[in-house]
C-alpha cells in the first residue's frame, strides 16, 4: 500500500521530467546566437557527457613543434549551452603556440607536464608573464592576447578551460598572413615591412 | 487629410513591427540552449499568456500528502525565454515536498492558504527555518537543498515562482533511490546504511 | 574515531564554506549595475528571507481605488541579485492599476481574490486581453505596456512576480503629468490636446 | 621544408575553424529566445555585415514630420545575436519622434544634422531633457520612456544604437489608440476623457 | 620624428588605457551580486592570475579519504568575475566525493591519475555513470547530483573546473546531517529512518 | 477631493521610486565585474547622460594620421551598465586606424564623412572587407581582428557603437612591440623577424 501510494506521487512529482537540465549539441540541427539545438532526450547517453579526445597526445612534428587539440561543443556535444569547454596543448621542446585570443571566452590553463611560460597583455599593453610548473593555473581573461611557449628540455602538456562552450580561437600570425589581405593592407594597418608580410605569407599560405 | 498622413506615419513607423517581444513556446519546434523556438506571431493568442492549471488543487492521495503542479514553459508556452515561471503546491495535514533544489533557478513562495514551514540550507550548512502565514514570501536562492512542510491542521496551499521558464526539479529522494544506480555506489556516496538504501528503492521502485 | 575522521573531513571540505549562495542587500551600502552590495554573511539571519509586508490589504481609499506594494530589493533584501520580486495588487470595486511598464522585467500575475481583467499591448499594437479567475496566471513581456481592472464587485487581489529584483515601475500618466515637462512638449510628443493635458497635470501635480 | 611544415600546422590549429563568431540571421529559419537561427557560414559574404538603408532620408511628409528606420537583425542579418542595432530619425522642421519606449534595449543618440531636443522620464517621474548639437551623445536607460524633436528650423538628423539586435519600439500613442482596446477601458487606465480617446482612435485607426 | 609622431599617437590611442580587463577580487572590499569588488590595477601584478596552490596533494586522511581543494574566487582573486574556477580531488584507494551540487556553476573533470567513477543525476532521475581514465574528460550540467569515487587500487586524481568564479559546494550529507535541522524534520523530508538520521548526526556533528 | 485622493495615490505607487532604473558611474567609488558603482540619484542630473567629447575633431598629426575618442563609461558615466558606449574616429588622408580587438563587445561603425575601408577577420581567417560610404553601417563581432583606413582623399569621419559600457581596446601592434616583452619571446610567439621587431619596439616606445 505503502509503495502503490508512493508510485503514485512519481508520476505527479515527475509531470514535469520534461525540463532542460542540458541541451546536448545536435550537430546537424540549426544553430542560434545561444549555441546548438539540443539532441532528443532519449537519444542522450552518458557517451555525450563523456570525451577521451584528449587523452593521447596531439602530433606536435610540425613548424610550431605543438599541438592544440579542442574540446568544444562541436567535438564534445554535451558542453552545448554550459558557459564550459577545453582543449589539450602539446609543446614539444621549443614547442609554441603563438599569439592568439579567445573572441569570447576567458581561459584557465593547468600544467600537467613539463614547464611552460605564458603571458598575456592588458589593453594598457602590460604584460603578465610567468613561467608555470606542474600544477599550477594561470587565467588569461576574455579576448587578450597571450601566448604559452615550452620552459623545459622535454615535452610539456597543459589542459586549458574556457568559459564558453564555443570560445573560439584566433591566431594573430594566420589572421593576418593566411588569407588574401593585400600585402599593401596588411602594411598600412601592422606597420609591418613588405618583405616580412611576404615573407609570413609565404610561410603561412597566404595570397595578395 | 490629417488622418491619411498620420496612417502614412503609421506604416513608416510600424515597418520594424516584426521585432520579437515574446517567444511563445513551439512545442514540437527544436529547443536551443536558451529555451523552445518560437511559434509564428500569427498563431500566438492571449490564451497563450494565460495558465489555468494551476487554479484546481492537485491531488494529494499520495504517500507526500502533498502535490506540485508545474506551471513551466512545457505546461505554459507563454513564459519561454521570460526568465519567469511558476508552480502551485498543495499540502494536505501532515503533507510534505521533501528536500529538492531546481537547478537552474532561484524560487519566491507565496502561502495562501494554510501554514507552511520552509526552509533552505547554504553552502555553509547552516539552515534558514521559518514558518509561513498566509500572505508571506520566501525565497530559496538558486540550487540550494530546500522543502516545505505543511504546519497547520487544515491543507495548505502555496504558490511559488521561479527565475527561469525553465526552472529544473531534482527531489533529493528520487535522484538517489528512484534509479538503477547500485546500491554499493549509493551507499558510498550518502554513507547510508545498505537496509536504509534498500528499504527507500524498494519504496520509490528504484533496482540494483 | 570514525567521528573525529569526519570532522577533518568537514573541515577540509567545508574551506570553501564562503561562497556567494546569496547576496543579501546592504541597503546603505554601495549599488552597482548588478545591485546593492551584500551584508555580511555573519548578520544573515532567515528573515532576510522571508517578507510579510504583502499580507496585509494596500490601502485602496484613492482616485484609483488600487493600492500597489512592492516588494523590492529595496523593501525584501534577501531577493538582491536572484532574479525574482514581487508585488501586491489590491483593487477595490472599480478600482484600476493605469497603464505602466516594468523597464527591466517580465511579469506573472495570480488572480487570488475576484476578478481581473488583464491586457498587455504588443509592440505591433496588437492587444492581448483576458479576464481572469482566481488561481488563474497571466504573463506581461519585458517593458510592455499593461493594466490591470477590476472586473468583480467585490476587492480583488493579485500577487505579481518578477523576472528581476528590480524591475522598476513607470505608470505612463505619472510619467507625462506629475512633472514639470512642458504642456507644449507634452502635447507635441502625445498629440494630446492641450486642455486634457493641463487637466491631468492639475490632477497629477504636474506643473508647467 | 619550412612551408610543409607550417600547412601541417594549419591543419592542427584550424580544426576547430566551426567555432561560431557570428549569426548571421536566417530570416526564414526558426527564431528562438536568443534570436534569429544562423545562415550557414558557407553562404555568408561581407554583405551579411554592411547595411546600407540607413544612408538615405526616410520619407517625412507625414503627420509627425518624421521618419524613423530601423536596422534590427530583421533588416541588417549580421547584426544578429550581437548585442547591437541601430535606427536612423529623420525629423523635418517641427518633426517629432513621439513618446515610446524600447522594451529590450538601452540606447545611445548621434545627432549628425541640426539640433534635436530629447528627454527620457525615470521611473520616480523626473525628465532630463536637453537640446543635443551634432556631434553630441544622449543615453535613454532600458525600457524608460523618451522623445526627440526638432529643435532647428531645418531639418535635423540623427542616428541611434541600442544594445540588442532586436529592442523593440513601442510608441505610446500608437499602443493606446491604434488598436480595438475600447475606449471605455482606455478612459479607465489612462484617465484621459472619451472625447479625447475618440479622437486620436479617428486619427490613428483605432476601433472600439 | 617618426618616433615622436608615434609616441603622440600612442598619447591618443591608450587614452581609453582606463578599461576594465579584469576585476582581481579585492577579497577586503565589498561584495556585490557580480562577485568581489576590484583590486586597484596600479597594485595588480602577475601572481594575481597565477595560482600554485592545487600543485601539491590535499590530505586524504579521512573518512572520506578524499580531499577537496578550491580554486574559487576567494583562493584565486584574478578568476573574479572572469566565469570560471578550478578545484583538486585527491581520492585515495576507497576514496569519495559523495553526492553533491555546485548551486551555481556547471563543472568539467580531467582525470589525471588513476580511474575515477563519476556520476550525475538528471531531473528524471535518470543515472549518467562512467569510469573515467587518464586524460578523460566528463561534464556535469549545473546544479545536479554527482559524485566522483576512486575505481584504481592507487590514488586517484583530478582536477575540474567550473562556469562560474565563484560555484558553490553543497553536499548533500552535510546540508542534512551537519547542522541543528531537527531529526524529526529531516525524517519527514528524506522519508530516511530515525535511528539512520541519528547516526549521521552523530557522525557529522548535526544536533536536534 | 479628485486631487486630494490622486496626490494620496501617487505616495502609494511611487513608494517604490527607489529603483535602479539606471547607474551612473561614481568613478571615484569602488568597479565590481558589473562595472563601477552607482552615484547617488540626487546628484544625478542629465549632463550625466549626455557627452559633448565626440563633437570636435580629434587630432590626427601623427604617425597613423588618425584619432580614436572614446566615450566608454569612464568618459560618459551615464553609460555606465548599460551595454552601450561609442567612439569617434577621425582618419586624415591616408589614416588608419591599425589592426585591433575589443576584447568585450562587438562594434558597429557608421560613416559621417568620407570613404572608410573596413574588414574583420574570422576565426576561420576568413576576411570580410568593404569600402563603406557616408551613411553606411558595419558590425565587426565580438573580439575579432578589425581595422579602418582612409579610402578617401580627404579626412573621414565615423562614429562607432559597442555593446558594453566597457568594451577595451587591445591594438595589436602595442600589444606585441610597446611594453618590455623581450624581443626573443616576441620572435618565438609570432615569426616575425628580430630586426623587424626591434624596428617597431623602437618606434613604439618598447624595450626588450
Amino acid at each position: 500500500m505503502f509503495e502503490l501510494l508512493f508510485f503514485f506521487a512519481i508520476l505527479i512529482l515527475s509531470s514535469n521530467a520534461a525540463v532542460q537540465d542540458f541541451c546536448v549539441a545536435d550537430l546537424k540541427g540549426a544553430e542560434s546566437p545561444a549555441g546548438y539545438s539540443c539532441k532528443a532526450v532519449t537519444k542522450v547517453t552518458v557517451n555525450d557527457f563523456v570525451y577521451s579526445g584528449l587523452s593521447a597526445a596531439g602530433n606536435t612534428s610540425n613548424i610550431i613543434k605543438a599541438a592544440v587539440s579542442p574540446a568544444f561543443a562541436a567535438q564534445f556535444p554535451g558542453l552545448n549551452g554550459l558557459g564550459l569547454s577545453a582543449a589539450r596543448l602539446d609543446l614539444a621542446p621549443s614547442g609554441v603556440v603563438p599569439f592568439h585570443t579567445h573572441p569570447g571566452a576567458s581561459e584557465v590553463l593547468l600544467v600537467v607536464q613539463g614547464l611552460i611560460t605564458a603571458a598575456f597583455v592588458s589593453s594598457a599593453n602590460t604584460v603578465y608573464l610567468k613561467t608555470l610548473k606542474k600544477g599550477e593555473l594561470m587565467v588569461f581573461p576574455q579576448g587578450l592576447l597571450h601566448f604559452q611557449v615550452n620552459a623545459a628540455g622535454v615535452t610539456s602538456v597543459a589542459y586549458v578551460f574556457f568559459s564558453s562552450s564555443n570560445p573560439g580561437l584566433q591566431i594573430t600570425d594566420f589572421a593576418l598572413f593566411a588569407n588574401d589581405l593585400s600585402t599593401k593592407l596588411v602594411e598600412a594597418t601592422t606597420f609591418l615591412d613588405e618583405a616580412q608580410i611576404k615573407k609570413l605569407k609565404g610561410v603561412l599560405g597566404g595570397t595578395g
